[in-house]
């Protein structure tokens, strides 16, 4: 049989059910799909292709997803480090938005930050910003796969003046994208703290009537969970739990650091998902997710990086290493968050939370052929004894050799495929003469 | 003048007392040391070389110091993980040591280790275990800078029967490497658990007797603080203080993950440095150590990896980027330990520790070349605001592109430049292979 693209030679972790592992496999694509999963001598016999490419015993696995990004603040790259957060947000963040923030902006931003996505192995970014037509755009030449959310919150911004406009957008996006391939849309209220109730009402409705999913950001901060309570007397989930929103079939929340228990089970029997940003959380002092009961209740949690303004980078693999490390010695407990879970959270638990787990997220017959290839055949990834352990203790982003998404070379052998390397990095210098030049 | 390499077009981030950032600056190199920094203009002037090597912008910086290494074990990385100490230590580290540990061993894993401390941009290694004239050839054949510490112990091990050996070994090793540009010899008594009093004090009579430092762990484990507070009725620090090691002019101890103030304020007041390994300290749940004594004190603090067994990589850039945003996170300040700070731990704090700050540390007319040069000019890196924050947060290893040690490259463009990586690779596949076998 004549298919598309076989991915031969391959030590395949697949990440399926029983978390089998192949040695000596193909991986067979047809149709932007996965066809087969077999032994390179079976593949010889059944399958032929013009396209063969010796993956070298590499580690052959699904692509990560970054469940949560804000890609448009690409170019705002470590601008404000080691600062209070207010000043972070006030003096640096706020003031570039103000004044740069436009569509043209938005485009090569996001450009970039997809690009830069890809040379991390990541396959697909779930998105939150304004203009997200821009991000889509963008992810769809460099050929990431995305689910843009569209940012609703009250205040006017630099980009819409009222809260009208923003659906209205919303609207238009939600219909252009409705039959592509890589392109999703979902509805992002910002928080329980920049959207009033009435708006997170409509947000639910209009959730409903566009079938969109919802990504919000929920229980980042100390003080997001205090004024809740002041203002309405109950926690932010029981909140956001009478707008009706957690009856929605798929809502994303990003963070969750200060979730308390009663609202994890809430969480939790909702069958919604929280995703976890522990560099940013750390590095902007926001508290520490409580993973031991996202654990206890079987909640599901997948792994984002936050934008790179507060990370300072899109790497899901260095998100991997923190997470399985950081609560290890908080819990007192070397046994706590096996490699193999933290593989997990970043694969098919995000494909889960996004409501594509039966397209994404492992390597398996019929899904679709989102796939990164390790090298590690190099001084640092040996000896390697455990396939899991090495990608979550050992691994920095740059051993990831090949990206493929929908059956399509992204990144081969480090260089993006898509769009020419130097005249990304050009553009970012140039904003970044003019951000630091207009600060 | 004619001098022997001349590293042109480089942002220059020096570490100096004051620091000195330089754009466009050649770093001038003459029989091993740093001849001069000044800017490309002058530098064209003044000097002439028949090795000119354009940096093209990239940052050029101070080696990296590796403050606590055992590089023999670099065959057991990632043996075993995500279990508690005693079983991964008793039933798999010490059952490999027990079988495979010998003189070709300790060589081979310590000329794999020397070649992956490079490729991480390590310039200088503080090592610890047995049979160290291994470790030392061994890295000398790769051109890394080392100190290496002899272990003592008191219960006899695979390789020495009794205690009188370690000594007699010890002796001829720092006789050996008396006048050796590239090699320390340091004693290395193992902890305060492992060696009796007897033997501690005749460490100390060892130390003054051939003008060795002195590498020992110290405060790793809460059971090592309770255990010395039960046997000894003080604390671990106070216990070291009576054998009279504290004295003694160059004493590291590795981790200090449990030292109470006064034990902090002590060592400060010795002058000893702090050798810290969060990310081994976080995977084995060993502890915190206490960041803010140890900045309140004025205590000198530095970075190690600790073994590939426990950490899984030799990745200072990721220590750096861990235990900066760890302490923000944990003290809920987003301020703590600054980027700069961290960049201090890893360079200049080290050379202190080691007592090698007249050579080492920053780029310094006088001071020995060791240098990295690391790559800004990629997707990942830019845009660039900040040098520091975008070295401590942002950057991952494979980003050094040139590693060069006492004035020679070492690494250039991520390729060994005095071992055969292919070689290097199939050894550790082939030990990977015995090891598993007989586990």
């Amino acid at each position: 049989m004549f298919v598309d693209l076989i991915l031969k030679n391959a030590t395949v972790l697949s990440v399926d059910e029983n978390d089998t592992i192949l040695y000596d496999s193909s991986v067979v694509i047809k149709d932007n799909y996965i066809y087969d999963i077999l032994s390179d001598a079976e593949a010889v016999k059944k399958y032929e292709s013009i396209n063969i490419v010796d993956i070298k015993k590499n580690i052959l696995m699904p692509g990560l997803i970054n469940a949560h990004t804000h890609l448009p603040m690409s170019f705002m790259k470590g601008i404000a480090d080691d600062l209070p957060l207010d000043d972070w947000l006030q003096k640096h963040i706020w003031p570039v938005e103000a004044k740069f923030i436009n569509e043209e902006f938005i485009y090569e931003s996001s450009l970039f930050g997809a690009g830069e996505a890809i040379k991390n192995g990541v396959t697909m970014c779930n998105d939150m910003y304004f203009l997200e037509e821009q991000v889509a755009e963008a992810c769809k030449k460099m050929g990431l796969r995305v689910c843009v959310g569209e940012g609703i919150l009250d205040f006017p911004s630099a980009v819409f003046t009222d809260l009208e406009k923003r659906f209205t957008y919303l609207r238009s996006l939600s219909e252009k994208y409705q039959k592509d391939r890589f392109v999703d849309v979902a509805i992002a209220p910002h928080s329980i703290y920049t959207c009033c109730n009435d708006t997170l009402k409509r947000c639910v409705e209009f959730s409903k009537d566009y079938n969109l999913p919802v990504h919000i950001h929920l229980s980042e901060t100390k003080k997001e969970v205090e004024d809740c309570q002041k203002e309405h007397g109950m926690l932010p989930t029981h909140y956001l739990n009478e707008t009706g929103m957690l009856d929605l079939p798929i809502v994303t929340v990003a963070h969750g650091v200060w979730l308390q228990s009663d609202e994890i089970e809430l969480l939790k029997n909702k069958n919604i998902s929280v995703i976890i940003n522990i560099d940013s959380n750390l590095k902007l002092a926001s508290g520490f997710p409580p993973m031991e009961d996202f654990v206890r209740y079987g909640m599901n949690y997948c792994l984002g990086t936050d934008g790179v303004a507060s990370n300072n980078n899109l790497s899901i693999i260095e998100e991997m290493g923190t997470l399985a490390k950081l609560y290890k010695g908080l819990y007192s407990d070397p046994t706590f968050l096996s490699a193999k879970e933290v593989v997990r959270a970043a694969t098919i638990n995000a494909a889960s939370a996004l409501g594509k787990r039966k397209q994404l997220g492992s390597l398996e017959s019929g899904k679709l052929a989102d796939i990164i290839v390790v090298d590690v055949n190099n001084i640092e990834s040996q000896p390697l004894y455990n396939l899991y352990s090495q990608i979550v203790y050992n691994l920095n982003s740059d051993k990831i050799k090949h990206t493929i998404i929908d059956g399509k070379f992204v990144m081969k052998d480090r260089k993006l495929v898509n769009h020419d390397e130097k005249e990304l990095i050009l553009l970012a210098k140039n904003y970044q003469k003019q951000i630091k030049a207009g600060e």
